[in-house]
């Protein structure tokens, strides 16, 4: 294949990918929207969400304009120093302008993702009055509208800032300059994310508090005044959270493969460097097959049909992804050595397998047909403390598959990268890039997935809400039970492919170091500077944690103040005859949740910058700016990796526990144990417990994990 | 002063302290026993921990035989494989011997703290009924037989070793020798420590949940089956299982800092090697004087006379360090540049307020009087899930102080080591070293206090079962607050100090390699065995959390069963006229806790060999076996003191939130909410979630922290 036809034609699939989902946007757009009854509710919804969203924007727009002129403002400062200026011309404004695309693009991301969902859920909802197929169809396309754009959008901003900067000519330096692109991507995520999480979880864990347990009333009862908020956070949450959240990963990971690709320009030119491109570009054409292919009979369980779907992409993807390798991982004119491609698709092999991997893991650990969950129901037996004990030891140990997984997938692709190029150096680590190639082929549909969740949750919100018949609550039930299963899916397949990813982009950081310095730096734990760096690193994520879950904690207070206001007010409401105040609810969730990002926010960015700049000055230590830095970034990785495993898969297995009990399924001594049971209370504390783990802080360290990456990347020129 | 000197004084003191604590322990045996009924229920007590310690001892000796004889083998077999030939000669049998001796010695030390706790627990209750100041007399210099004779016999152990393998003449090989004596004292301390910690938390958990959730009765309660079984538990977790890791600590930092000696030979002579043992045989002078000086009036504030003991000994202890720096590290003879000695001072006082520090950031954390516990008092307010979601912050959040006060404390001794000799190579680790040495200089009379935890809360055990008056339960209720208060500093403690000596014990262990290899290595992150090293490490550190944590609530519903049988069975024991049956009670904790120890224990011994191995014969990966057990080591370090910390802090915050509501200071719009409202039932949740978390997992990581740097120093000749 010619190279020269390479960005075109990745810039043409991503232009139609964007085409499919707009069509797919009207055609859910086009569905009906059920009764008035209905429609109330979702545009209840729908206004708190746009309100959220918009207010979000503004906070998050201004962060990232001061993020711009910061960067800007060290760049310029420091233009004539031999580390920049050699970054190649015109660096100061081509990094800022990456940056500012990033951000806006992972803007666009998240508010696509929502437009979609909190219009798909009451098209979903009616859908499910007539067919559960057509109920599973327009939410997995709702769902795709966002997995198509954001995976488009990623390949668009890079491609197309490499191809603007003029990267086909200069392949040495335009890489390091679009290092920006995801950097302005995971700032706006860890934003977006933590927002977004502190939102959907304030709202869950208040209005459930005040009332399931204190007023006793059923979820998503009407006269709750929160359950709007409580709705409004799963969009906000799983769909503009998770939407800028996966477009950072794809974002950043294609640069980091790009990086990795310039020191094996000897070896397959070009090619080496667009592979990344084309591979994720083949991955969509992929998901767009796979998404349309869902269709599910009325009797069947809606996950097989999604399963299938995934097996259909996934083995597309992979084809698409040995056709990239044949056609731009050859010899380049001049390479006088052998490349073994077969070796290079196995790397590629490896990354899905993986993928398919932490998927079984997550279900297996979150799943109530497996021990772990069925081991905290067992412990609800004796009270909410064993409950709490239980999960969290299901949660630390649940740490060591997906680690063991992870290591052998680094191994394994590593020896792969090594015999396809006879152990050239950099080809092992190469080997390693392709992997996570691999596992990010099928990201698109793993999106669509999981904005499915939110979607399906909203459309059982709706229903129940607007007392609709037993029968079709049953059809979302069904539907809203799959969700929660995609999202603890998409979870471990996002931690997943962070562990793999984090690889590539520390591996790309000291590529760009060396490249600037022209000596090779290491990350050599036994010095002083980077140990602390290793040590604070490791801290930053705990802490980051604690901060993520304290302002759900804080947040939530506030709802149970206002909701108990509002019973205490007007007694009516709780007989049913007056509607509570939504709308005040939804505002201040709303102004609690902004309030409440900043500082863990702020806290990630800082962290390795202030590191970095403080063991570059400081001569007794050795001027080791980068690798101090560089120590932050790895351990703190690896504590991210751990730490969000634990809160993901933690959260999810208390969620099920509870759920298992709650189906009829949990025995003691031959009697169903069941709802509003001791052990059912005690599995409800643990459930509100997971709840800030898996939807708030795990979440947001999966953004902090490679928002260290980015960061470290942009910056890295200024640390040495 | 003439180093031949040295050891002899050293032994000296070492013996004299034995003398003392022999002295102390007859001193507390001669105390009144009280009344009948009150040796009733201590004589089940120590019948219990006798028969636990016993089993228990026969499992630890067979896996320690079983290590020894591994260890032997392995040395033998390669024997001579260049590496090991060149550690001297007899190496093989010198490793194994002082091994055996570690482990005895280890042993020994938590036989002897559980042999006067047990004894001093009746005669602090007897006193308690006519002095508040001999009760704590009583108790503290029972502490302190267990203070004096772990630290004394760690220092009879590795300089006696060091004499005996004739380390005056051959100060380059034989602290490479002795390295077994550290591994064998953490072999045996994680065992203890495990099996302990099971043990006291599964018998205070079943007892709790089944006692005061289900039954109804007080704590302490005589009808409960379990009760006895609980008073052991605070022996045989708290005395031995601590005793053991104390005894490790000192064993293994000094051998590390003696390794960090050898390198520095051409500037101290034999001076820098011995300066280790010196120093600390003046902190146990210190501490002799430190213990004798604790008394207090009828009315005051017991921790205010443990505080004034402590200031005392920390006085002594820092001029006795100064007296060391002083007499030992002194220019040897043809060393041309300067020593400034100030500065070596410096690193040593650095260590000291370290330890200050550490127990300044422990309070804080853990006692009601400040926010964060206030916050999950708070938090209790809505019930038990945001009661742990609350502790869960705190505990997250507390890594952070720890982490910058080590971090402050690394660099800041590694500047004086630095400016001490004028920057030669080594010089800024010793500097760290000496500062690891300071904060360790006290630790003596903080074990004594620690010791004085357990003894008092049986006091306040005896009492409350025997039902003494009301007078007389008030002042061991305040000795056993003071003893809660004491237990959360030593954990504090142990663990500022195992993170400072992590790095000594690293930096000993990469000496060695390079001393071995003759070429420098480094813990470099970014090459693929030790990142998969380093990923292993800090799993490694979250599965032995989960399966500690298992271990107790698999234990505890043993007792809970057990419980619930006597109770259906024989319904006189509720009425309080038929005696429980304590001893079945004992039985099954003991037979489930030693079932429960092995599997944790194995895991954390087999990781880092298996990974040594595997790296070392991998070849694509470079042979690194020696660098990917750097990578276990130091990532799992960093890992496991951050878990520490969190399971520490935050069980000790969740248990004084309890204590918090139960003092009656907790109000809520100006009511007193205490004992017995929804808000302390919440609290109790928490509670009981905290104590597998600060007693069993969070000590057992202290000793898994050191266990993995000793044994890599052992075996890294074998896996290079």
């Amino acid at each position: 294949m010619n190279v020269g036809a390479v960005l075109p034609l990745v810039l043409g699939i991503s232009l139609l990918s964007l085409l499919v989902a707009a069509l797919l946007a009207r055609h859910v757009l086009s569905a009906d929207t059920g009764r008035p009854e209905m429609r109330a509710i979702s545009d209840a919804i729908r206004e708190g969400a746009e309100a959220f969203l918009s207010r979000q924007y503004r906070t998050i727009a201004t962060l990232a304009v001061v993020a711009a002129l910061l960067i800007f403002g060290f760049y310029f400062v420091n233009r004539d120093v031999k580390n920049i200026a050699e970054m190649g011309a015109g660096v100061v404004w081509k990094i800022t302008l990456s940056f500012v695309t990033g951000a806006l693009c992972s803007l666009i991301a998240g508010y696509i993702g929502m437009y979609v969902s909190i219009r798909a859920n009451i098209r979903t909802a009616t859908a499910a009055m007539t067919s559960l197929n057509k109920a599973l169809q327009i939410s997995l396309r709702g769902g795709a509208v966002s997995g198509l754009s954001v995976v488009a959008m990623s390949l668009l901003g890079v491609g197309g800032l490499f191809y603007l900067f003029g990267g086909m000519q200069d392949y040495r330096h335009v890489p390091l300059q679009i290092v920006g692109f995801g950097f302005g991507a995971s700032f706006v995520a860890l934003f977006a994310q933590l927002g977004g999480g502190i939102y959907t979880k304030a709202a869950d864990v208040g209005a459930d508090l005040v009332g399931k347990v204190e007023a006793g009333i059923p979820e998503d009862d009407p006269r709750n005044p929160a359950v709007i908020a409580d709705l409004v956070g799963d969009n906000v949450g799983d769909c503009a959270g998770r939407g800028a959240d996966l477009f950072e990963s794809t974002a950043a990971e294609n640069v980091g493969a790009m990086i990795l690709g310039i020191a094996l320009y000897p070896v397959f030119g070009m090619g080496g460097i667009l592979f990344p491109l084309l591979a994720r570009a083949f991955g969509l054409i992929a998901t767009m097959v796979g998404v349309f292919s869902v269709r599910c009979r009325e009797d069947e369980d809606p996950m097989r049909a999604l399963n299938r779907g995934y097996l259909v992409t996934t083995v597309l993807a992979m084809l698409g992804f040995a056709a990239a390798v044949y056609l731009l991982l050859k010899p380049a004119a001049g390479f006088g050595g052998e490349v073994r491609q077969g070796y290079l698709l196995a790397a590629g092999i490896i990354g899905i397998l993986t993928a398919f991997a932490f998927v079984l893991i997550t279900q297996y650990y979150t799943e109530y047909r497996y021990r772990p969950v069925r081991s905290i129901a067992e412990a609800s037996r004796t009270g909410p403390a064993t409950n709490i004990i239980s999960g969290l030891a299901v949660g630390f140990e649940c740490t060591g598959l997906p680690v063991l997984t992870v290591s052998a997938a680094l191994m394994g692709s590593y020896w792969c990268g090594k015999m396809a190029l006879g152990g050239i150096p950099g080809s092992g680590l190469y080997g390693t890039a392709i992997a996570t190639m691999g596992m990010l082929a099928p990201c698109a549909y793993i999106l669509a997935m999981d904005t499915f969740g939110p979607i399906t949750d909203n459309a059982g919100g709706i229903i129940e809400m607007s007392k609709q018949p037993e029968a079709i609550r049953q059809k979302t039930d069904r539907l809203d039970a799959v969700g929660n299963t995609t999202k603890a899916l998409t979870k471990g397949y996002a931690i997943g492919s962070a562990a793999l990813a984090a690889f590539l982009l520390f591996r790309a950081y000291l590529d760009e170091v060396t490249k600037i310095t022209g000596s090779e730096i290491g990350v050599d734990l036994t010095r002083v500077p980077v140990f602390v760096g290793g040590l604070l690193g490791a801290t930053l994520v705990f802490v980051f944690s604690s901060m993520a879950i304290k302002a759900v904690g804080r947040t939530a207070q506030v709802v149970i103040a206002e909701v108990r206001r509002q019973f205490r007010e007007n007694p009516q409401i709780m007989q049913g005859t007056a509607k509570p105040d939504y709308a005040r609810c939804v505002d201040i969730v709303t102004v609690g949740a902004l309030k409440a990002m900043v500082a863990p926010g702020l806290l990630a960015v800082l962290t390795p910058v202030a590191i970095g700049f403080l063991f570059k000055y400081l001569s007794p230590y050795g001027h080791l700016g980068a690798e101090s830095v560089a120590g932050v970034l790895m351990v703190g990785t690896i504590a991210g990796i751990l730490m969000a495993t634990v809160m993901n898969n933690g959260g999810g297995a208390w969620d099920n526990a509870k759920k298992y009990i709650e189906s009829g399924l949990f025995m003691v001594d031959g009697q169903v144990v069941g709802k509003r049971s001791e052990p059912h209370k005690a599995a409800v504390v643990g459930d509100t417990v997971g709840d800030p783990f898996k939807d708030t802080a795990g979440p947001s360290l999966h953004v902090l994990i490679k928002l260290l990456s980015t960061i470290t990347l942009v910056l890295a020129p200024l640390f040495i």
